[in-house]
Parts: C-alpha cells; structure tokens; sequence
C-alpha cells in the first residue's frame, strides 16, 4: 500500500502543509496538486461539490503523488467509507463533540479487529496498491474536528480516544460556538481567549500523543500556529485563491489604466 | 433584449476588462463573474470544457450581469450558434486567416438577410429576454483572432469584413507563426517585431472602423496596450490565476515555517 | 444578504405560490424559474435528482430573484447544511414525527447561539451576499413536514418548537398513514377527515404564530387552501406540468387528425 | 434490427406524431417516451444539449419502444456518425441548401457501397439488435432541413437525391430567410407565400417519392399540415409544454386565489 | 406494477443469477443486462458510484427487463427511498447486525401500514406502471447483509424480522469479522468454519421461511451455494469482469508475441 | 516534456501493445490502464463517449504512466486540438482517404513552423510536462486511418504525407468498402484479398519509413500482424471484453448450476 507522506514528515519531525478543495473539478485539484502541497482534503462539508466530484479528483491527484483526503459532511459511516474506498488516506470529521462520536468515528475507519469499516476498497485497490486490508488501519489518518463549546469540554476525553490520529480545528465554527457568536467567523484569529483555546488545544494533543492541524487563512499565520506545536496546517484553499487573485488582477488592471489614461491625459490631451 | 455592456463602454469611449475561463465549472465561473470584470468568456477552444459545460456556466453568470461570451473552437457553425443559443452575446473565433474565413464567421453570427445564422435561441430567450431576432444581429459581438503570418498578410481585407466588431490578437500563436518558431509562446511580448505587429493590427482595425482587443497576462501589459489604442483586453484566466496563487500561498508557508524553523533553532534549540 | 420574497409576502397579508422541482436539470429550473412563482424548492426526497443536480439548479435560479429551497431527503445534518451552503433559503425537512425531531432540525438550520449549523457558506457567500452569519437566522425559514399519525398526535409539540417557521402537509403520505392505507395516495383530498386534518393543521400553526403550508396538485384546491388559512400552496410540479402537457398535445392531436381525416374520407374519399 | 415505427406507420397509410426534446435529460426523456409520439428527437442543434445527453436520453426512450432519432447540429460527419452509433433511428440534418450537401448527407447516413458511413455501432448493437450493418441502410431514415431561400430554388434536386427519405421543414427559418426577415420567425405560418411554400414542398416530396415533416407549434396546424399532405408532423416540444404549463398554473392561482380572497372580502371581511 | 423475476423464479423453485455493477455509467449497465442475469443490483456502497449514476444505470436497463435493485451505502432512509424512487425492485443494506436494525430496514422499505416509506414514486412512476402504492410492498424484495460477528450472534433474530425477505452474505466482510482478521477478506471461503457459517444462515434462512444469497467470486462456487440451499447467488461483477479479462487479453498478446519472435528467431533469422 | 512509450518500444524493436476505450468513464480507464497494455486510445468516434469523457479519463490515467491517446470523430482541427490539449500523446485520425487529408491531418498536429496546431495545452501542461512548444512535434505521434478503396488506392501517396507517422488499419471498414459490402464487417479477417491488403499497407509503411498498426479482436491474431511486420497492434477493447466475461461467466453459472441440478437429483431425489 502507498505511504501516507504526513506520516513521514511527522517521522522526520517536519510540520505538513495542507491544501484544501472546495470546487468540484477534477482540473482545479490536478493544478492545486501540482503546487507542492504535502497533502490536500476535499472539503465534501461545505464545499460546492459531492462524491460525484470525489471520486475523479482523487484520479486526477494521484499523478501527483501528494497525499489526498476527504473532509466528510458529517460523522457518516456511508461518506467515511466511501471516501476511503475512493482512495482517502485521510478523513477530517466535523463536529466531535464527545468521546462517543470520537470513538464512533474511528470504528468506521478502520477495518476488523479494530472497527468495522466494510471491506470494498473497489477504486482504492487501484489507486493504493495492495495489502490494504493490512495496512489502511495504520497508514490512514484520522482526524476528528473540534469545533465547538462542547468539544472543547470534552476535549481531554476525545483526544484519549483509542486510534485516533489527530485534532482538526475549524476555526471559525469554534470561535462561533465557543463564544457564543460575540464574533464573526472567520480563520486566524487573534482574540486572547482563542489563542489560548488553540495552544490548549495542542497541548492536549501532544499529552495523549496525538497530532494537531489548523485550519488557517494566511501562511504567516500558518507559521505561529506550527510554532504554538501544530504539527499540520491548512492555508487557504482554492476558492479563496481564485477569487483573491482574480479580485488583485481586476484592481490593477483598473489602477494602471487610470494611470495610464491620466498620464494620457496630461501628454496627449485625452484618450 | 439585454445590452452589451462592452459596447456601451465603447459608446462612452472607455476600454473594456475581459476576464477568461479554461476551467470547466459553473462555480469558478460564479466566482469569477464576481470580481469586476466588464466581460467574460469560456475558453471552448483551448479550455479543459466543452459545450456541456458551457450552458451551466453561462447560467451561473447570469445573475450577475456581466457580458458573457465564448471562444469557439474552430470556425465551425455548429458550435457558434450553439454558444449563441446558449446565450453567448461575444464571439471569438480562432484562426480566422483570410477574408473568406473572416466574412464566414460573420455569416454565422447573423440572422437573415444578414447572415445564415439558424433561429432557435432555445436558452437565449430566457437569458436575453425579447426580440432577440431583431437584436442579436446589433447586439452581439464577433471577434475574428489574427494569430498567423497569413492572417497578418491578410490583416487589412479581414478588417474590412462587413459586420465583424473586431480583431482579436492571440499573441502566443501570433508570435510562433509570425516568427517561424523562433520565441517561445507566450503573453505579453516584448519583441520589437511583436510590438510593431500588435500596434499595426490597432492602427488597421482603426482604419476600418473596428475595435481590436489583446490577450494579455499582466494588468501592466494590458494597461500599456489600451494605451497603444486596444479597445478591449483580456488579463490573464482562471486556471494561471489559480495556480499562481496557490504557488505564492505554498511559497510563503514554506518560506514562514523555515524562517520560525531557523529562528525558534536559535531561540530553543530544536523544533 | 439577500431577503426571503415569502416572508415579505407574508408581512403584507399575503399567501405564497410554491413551485416544485423534481427534473435533475438547471434549464428546467431555469425555465421554472421564469413563470412566475414566489419561491420554488427543488425535490431532493423523491426528485430524480442529488445534490449535484441541486448546486447547478439553485445557479440557474438565481437571476430570476425566485426565493429557491430545497426539500432535503431526511432530517440529515449533511444535507440540509449542504443545501443551506449552496444558497437554499428555505429548507423543508419531511417525516418530522416528534417535537425532538422538530427542534433537531432547527439546531441544523440556525448558527449559534440558536443551533448548531457549521459555518461555510461557500457558494451562498457569492449568491446571497455578505453577513450571511447574522441574518442567515432570520431570513432562512424552515418548514417540518408533517406527514404521519404520529406527527398528527404530536401536531402541538410540533408547532410549539422554538425556531420553527411553519408546517408544510405532504398530503399523500399523510393520508396514507392517518387512515392506514384505507385511501390511494395523492393531493387534493376530500375526505371529510383529511380535510378535517388540514383545517387542524392550520389552526394549530395560527395558535403557535407559525406558517402552514400545502401540496396541492390544481389551483383549485391552492386556492380552497388558501381560503383555510393556509401561508404557502405549493401547485404542481415540472414532471407532471410536463406530462400532462403532452399528453394533452398528445390527444389533441390525434383527435384533430382523426377529425380531418374523418372529414377527408366525407369530402374526398380517402388520405 | 429493430423496426422504425414511422416507416411501419408510412406503410399503413397513417401519419406519423413525432415529438420533440430540447431538455438535456434522460428523465424528461423518459417522460415524454410515455406521452404516446410514435417517434421522438433530440434537438442537438438548438436543444440545450450535447451528445453526452443524447446518449442516456437514447437509453432512458429505449424501453418505451418509441422510434428515436436526432436534429444533428449541422451537415457534419462526427455527429450523423456519433449519433446513429448512439442509436438513433432517424436523423434530420439542418440547413440543407444544396443537392450536393443533401448527398453528402446521405452519404454519411449509409455504409457502403451507399455511403461512406463508418462501420462501430458501438451503442446501437445493443439498443438496435443484430444485422445492423445489413439493415440500418434501409430502416434508418434521413432528413434533409429545407429551411432557407437557397433550398427552396434548389428544392426539386434536392429531392431527387437517391436515399434521402424526406423534407423536414423549419418553418422559422424558412421564413426569416425566404421572406428576408419582413415576418419574425415563429411556426405555424398564415402568410399566404408561407403556405404556398408549404405545399410546393409537399408536392416536390411526393413527385419524387419522398416523405414531407413540418415543424409544428400546435396540434390544429400540424393537423392542416397532415391535410395537406405532410407525412410527419412534430408538435410543440419539451420546454414550451413545460413552460406554457406552468405559466398556465401560476396563472390560475393567482385568478383562483384573487377570486377567492375577493369572495373572502365579501364574506368575511378580509383576508 | 412489474413483476420481481427473482420472486418469479422462487415460485418456480429455481435460483437466480444477480450480477453486480460497480462502475457509475449507464453503458456498462446496459451491456451487463444483455448478458443473461436474471436480476442486477448496483452496488452504491462500495461501487465508484453516487445516486447521480443510480438512476440512468436504472434507465440503461429498464429495456432488458432484467429485475434491478441497488446496495445502499448504509441503513440510511434518505438512500433506501430514493433507489426505491429511482426504481429499484430489491433493497440490499449492509451491516445488519442486530434484529432491530432489521426491523429499521424493512420499515423504510413498505409503504404503510407495513412501514414508513415515503410516497413519491418519481421515476418507479414511470419504470414499474400503475399500483405501486399496493404492490410495492409484496413485489421489492429486502434483504439484509449478515457480514460480522454481531449479525451471526443475532442471527436467528434477524432472520425473524417481519417484512425480510432475505439475507444476503457478504463473505469478505463476515471472514474478516468473524475470524478477527485471521485470514484476508475475500470471496468464495474455504475454511471450514466459514462454510460451516454459510450453511447456519442457510438453514436459518430455511427455518424462518426467508432466501439466502451469497456473493461469489466464481461461477463454480456459485453452484456449490445453490447447492447448499442458497437461492440466490451474485457471481463476479463488471470491474473484476472487465479487469481480468482484459489482463489475460495483455497476457495472451504477450505470450503470443513472444511465441511467434521466438519461432521467427528460430526459421528466419530475427524480427 | 513526458515520452512517449511506443516510440520508446520501436526504438529498441519491439512492438506495441495497445488497448483500446469505448466506454466513458475514468474508473474503468483506470482499471485499463493498470493492466499492462503499452498504450490506450479513446476512441471519440465509435465510442459511447465525448470530449467531456476523455478529459477525464485522461486524467484517471495519467498515473499508471501509459502513453494515452485518442481516435478523433472525424478529420476536425477542434478535435484533434482539444485532444491533444486535453494530453493526448497520439492521435489516430479515421478516414484519411488522400494525401491532401492526411497532409491536413498532420498539420493539426504540429506547432509552426512544421504546422497550424494553435497553442494553449491548458491541461497537457500539467499532465506533459514543459518544453510542449518544442518537442511536441516529435514525441506524439500521428496515425492516418486507411479504411476505405479510394484510400487503398492513394495509400502510397498517404504514406509518403511528411509529418505522418504511421498508417492505423480499421478492418472492419476497410473489408466493408474495399469488397463493395462482400464480407460482414469485423476484426481478424482470413479471407485472402484482405490478408493481401494488410500486408500491402505494411510493405508500403516500410517503403516509406513509417509505422503500421492494426486493430485486432484477438491476441493470436495480433500475434499474426506482428508477425507480418505491424509494428502496433490494437487488441479487443473495453465493451467487447466485458461484454464477453459476463457472457462466460453466467453461461458457466447455468451450466454448473445445471450439472450440480442434475447430480443432485441422480444423487438425492431432487433440489
């Protein structure tokens, strides 16, 4: 079975940079897994996409060698087994708020004794090569979010739960939640008490000997949250890329022809 | 019928922003038509699309308001008067090398007596709205693309095709032609020959009374080209405005992460 | 962001006409979208169509300023998230039996601190406008089906559910289990005991301050609904629009060439 | 090879109701294959469509045992080809001007020694049976598009082309060109040279032995159009009975409902 | 409403053969019901499939007349109902591991009073004729999968459950769950422990007065677990068809080459 | 830029083994492309398949490393183009019946100054590698499809086309045209005149320096062309090897199960 590369990085004591797909194309993930991710999800949560854009994303990545991965809408033993089944080696669960949905989670990733994911890797046996009833139970990871007021009470309890690999926090649900709306949404934030709820965060992690990775907006805040111990970090994703250097190139396009024309104006007397 | 608005910036003697779009997705084409451009066009020639996702894309537009249009794939009227149907008001025919070639185009672009264009405007009529049998033959705009030795040496008999609104000048394919190969494809040419070319194809469409349009990749070319006198330009596209910004995003996360590498190396001796 | 046309409806007195799409297609939606209803809400319970058919169709929509929805397959965090995220404005959740399930579904409608909706409005972002994390609550309306016996027995917890906009009656399903089969499945009843049922509905929903609402097959009964004192009738739908169109021009065919042909064999002794 | 059911009606004396479908959609598809037609198109040229509808709208009629067939998108040989590969059972060619392009149509109709069709049908060896490459010469039927003033001069050699089985007419082409745009294009002509042009077709496709088809809006005309010797006639089409049935609906709500709350005023003093 | 071929067979005392479609398009799911099979399920859950496949998969096959029916992902209602919508003659639903889930299965399978299934029968309208809301309940078949420890420990529990009609061994997931990952999953078992297995759910099958099915890899194997008293039987499915066929097609070409450059070598000299 | 692996196998003797695809879906691509075949087209003529299809399933097979490539509908520049900017390493073109349509063939495929191909290989760029613009020209390779008499009779001056690369025989077309329908279309013809022309085709590629390549139904017989000097050899195909394994595989259930109904009833009085 093919490696999974966080895995390695981790073994090497290096943080993974994390991509993320929120469009559902296979040509936009064969680009965004040409730009030197260590791994990349597919946000099936709130992405504008669906298995039906999953499975051929995943063929379009596997060139590329960079390990793929699927966010699933919900704890869903359908969505987590057929992500895996389609190639994931990576599955980010949203909304764990107890140790029994943690714990629910994990069993629908792994295969007997250890759970009871249901054996059909029907593309993955293509795309992952074989032994994958050996090894998906160790090279697969999982990572349930912690998102909410809740979670974070039940935080010590989750990140004991038996196999599994890491905590994903989605920042803008846990601000939301954790503080009762005071602020918008939004990734990278700087209020003290979130700060404070993310390096709990991974602290909790490293006692129990499990990894954390944050959802982040920008690369400099990126880099503070793997100095605060975050072993990996999501920055951006492909909408937001877009839309910003789509929204920069019309700005300067508008700029330097209202400089020219000035400059046009003063030289020539009018355009 | 809707108005084109590029022509109503032509009418008020401004230039016009032309975004482009290679991806195949209704979503990156709702985002896109949300930046600001004045006109947008699907890339069916050389984009990763076909017609099937020319209609989705076209509908994901709409609300928006921007000028839609397609680059057709070759001068063939199946595929031009099924952009139209599908609610294309701008043309922009590849490779079009000869006067014959040129006045073709425009007979598929027009409705009797004008042209041979087939009536049938099946999603056209909900996008555009009425009487578009009389509009389309004013409102809708055809580009013919000068991208050849021949077509140069044809350049002003094609610019005196009666009812084409404009040249628009590829300057990849123009450059490998004009030149026998001998600069590599791109944008934004900086060759003395190459700039003669572009500025002797506005002076011709002035001549004749149309407008000529550049495909750029920078917002500063395409500024120093409206200069030159080009009436509409299109700045870079989806897929090169995605990938490079995913690159910068990669960069600058593995850039930060080191320098926080190197820095907390000195600070605590080991990450 | 952008306001909810039914609850302006309802602030000036005024009933809401429903359209109903079941075609997994966007120019259906698109056509739809043109005739004139107040809001349309695409099938996906019993629809021929998925999310993937949804995410386009809503695209499609939303030109034409018709407030769109879904009706999600069942009361499933997954999908009425994604069809939130995707620019749904109204979601109707069907099979709601209980005053738990009624409050479950408006935790998956509503942000903290009123529910427990995960923040990601990917494409609602660009269709519904900014601060989508404050007025999302109150402009997006939410409807519980009720449909069974024991919904009806728990008709007053249903209606007392904090939240909760309104109830919108499946009348097939619900006579099919209100009186245990006795009657065929279908709209527009007139048994005196679904009627008696409807009325009570109605009733109910004015005691709690929240809307009713009703699928109805012919303007007629909409109408007779409407005069019950039900907010929203939901008339027909595009499949048996669609059928019921041809096979009329069907029929009328074949009868009026059955007539000339009759008349032909009078006059002229044979076609 | 199975049987074209138009041919079979042919045979008996009887017309033929052919339908029409714009919609790319295997459901509408299926619907419409149970209204009754006797046989049914798929308009690739002004449908909203493409061949990757065409295909599962083939396999979604083909248990309804309608004759099917398809409106290629212009004389081109990939097309006719793909369609007739697909399954189809008919073909209509547009914009057929000439006697040359009426026999180049033919020609890629046939397999030799009548034609140059090439030998794959990859789908229809399925959907069509066995000896496909005996039969489908003689079962299949193709339609030359008389729709242009040019056609209508050359009308008389056109129908003189061995193998062509019969004129399609498209009366809104037909009479933006033959009357130089003076009527807007529409079906169902009254002007007096438009029904005159009618029955020279039919008289020129019965001087020859070939079959008549006229493009209908309404069951009344298409049943004139029989009288006058028209051997097919289609009527309507997917999006107008789709569209004309839902404004009709939305109508008679608001008519039933303004009635009602009129009555309600009346009554009740308000509403 | 059509008749469920495999009930007929029953009625006949024979078994039935069920092939097994794991890829998403409707071409190879045409070409498979040619073959002979007596029913067809598509296997949503492992399958590189979604709904969006499900249903013109369904409408490829509806011709052949081969009874069809799906693998749903998981016990989920929103899935049972829309492959019942769909058309779906026989429900298979994995993971049953207790009398209760059993009994949560059937239920979203009948209509009332037998359960609680959904009335909308969108496209069954269509496929399976008028009557659906009586005779769907004795024409579907359900059948519940017995893959783990669990389900074996509750087995005789399950296969009491009103409304069942079957139990459907998955004996990949049943090895792995039964013997505690002692031997690799897969089909066609040969321990003696796992046969023995397969015989106590047939006998229990038999005692209860449901069918037993079993998946296989091989038509010889098949063969002994009809022998053994199973009446159904799945033999192989379209990828494994597909792929060993055609590596024994690379293998043949390969070996053949290499035969005829060896024999060339030898008379001639060299290729 | 990527190498192309049958040129790679010519250049040390050997032949190529090709696979060919007719069904439209990546997951079965991907099957193909792990088995071992040198080389795959898609074959957009014959094919249940569109652009829309080869996109992706070019992408699906991009990691098994196979030289992939594409049969075009028809000798269309859009096509041809699109396939190659879509990653096509080789282009085989049906119905080259002149030089003057090979020679236009050819010049599709090449870049200035050696022919009019456009540039813009918005996917092959990712999937190519870089330096397109210049080795374009070498590494893909372009067949001309002889399949017809005229071509037979012009098929010393096709082979003499500069720029071509080899001649692709279509059997079934070419016995069909060239015996004036004598023979049933088909692969692996025996009957003498064809055998004759095969080998012509071969004498004459040699003669000129180019390749020859064949599409065969059998290894053995693809044995035999490799024997007489084809240099590739097509063999089966995705339907015709499905379709046959699943003809095997349930004749071999109805005989065994038959055999084991036989046995059991000598042996035990009945099943």
């Amino acid at each position: 079975m093919i490696k999974n590369k966080v895995r390695q990085l981790w073994a090497e004591g290096k943080p993974a940079l994390h991509g993320w797909l929120s469009i559902g194309n296979p040509f936009t993930a064969e680009i965004m897994a040409a730009q030197g991710y260590d791994a990349i999800s597919i946000d099936w949560q709130h992405g504008a996409l669906e298995y039906s854009d999953v499975l051929p994303m995943f063929q379009a990545m596997r060139a590329s060698g960079v390990t793929i991965g699927a966010r699933v809408p919900w704890l869903d033993p359908a969505a987590i087994m057929k992500a895996l089944d389609a190639g994931a080696m990576q599955i980010i669960c949203p909304m764990i708020n107890t140790p029994e949905q943690a714990a629910e989670f994990v069993s629908y990733l792994r295969y007997p004794p250890h759970g009871q994911r249901s054996f059909g890797p029907t593309r993955a046996a293509y795309a992952q090569g074989g032994n994958i009833h050996v090894e998906a139970n160790t090279e697969i990871t999982g990572w349930a979010m912690v998102e909410t007021k809740e979670a974070m009470a039940n935080l010590d309890r989750i990140a004991a739960t038996p196999g599994l690999d890491g905590i994903y926090v989605g920042p803008a649900d846990l601000t939301f939640s954790l503080c009762d709306g005071k602020y918008p949404p939004g990734f990278d934030r700087e209020e003290p008490e979130m700060i404070e709820a993310l390096q709990t965060i991974v602290r909790t992690c490293q006692k129990h000997g499990i990894k954390a990775a944050l959802h982040c907006g920008t690369a400099e805040y990126a880099a503070r949250a793997i100095d605060w111990g975050f072993n990996m970090t999501t920055v951006s994703g492909d909408t937001r890329l877009l839309a910003s250097a789509a929204a920069a190139s019309v700005k300067a396009f508008r700029d330097a022809v209202s400089a020219t024309a000035t400059e046009a104006t003063d030289d020539k007397g009018g355009y």
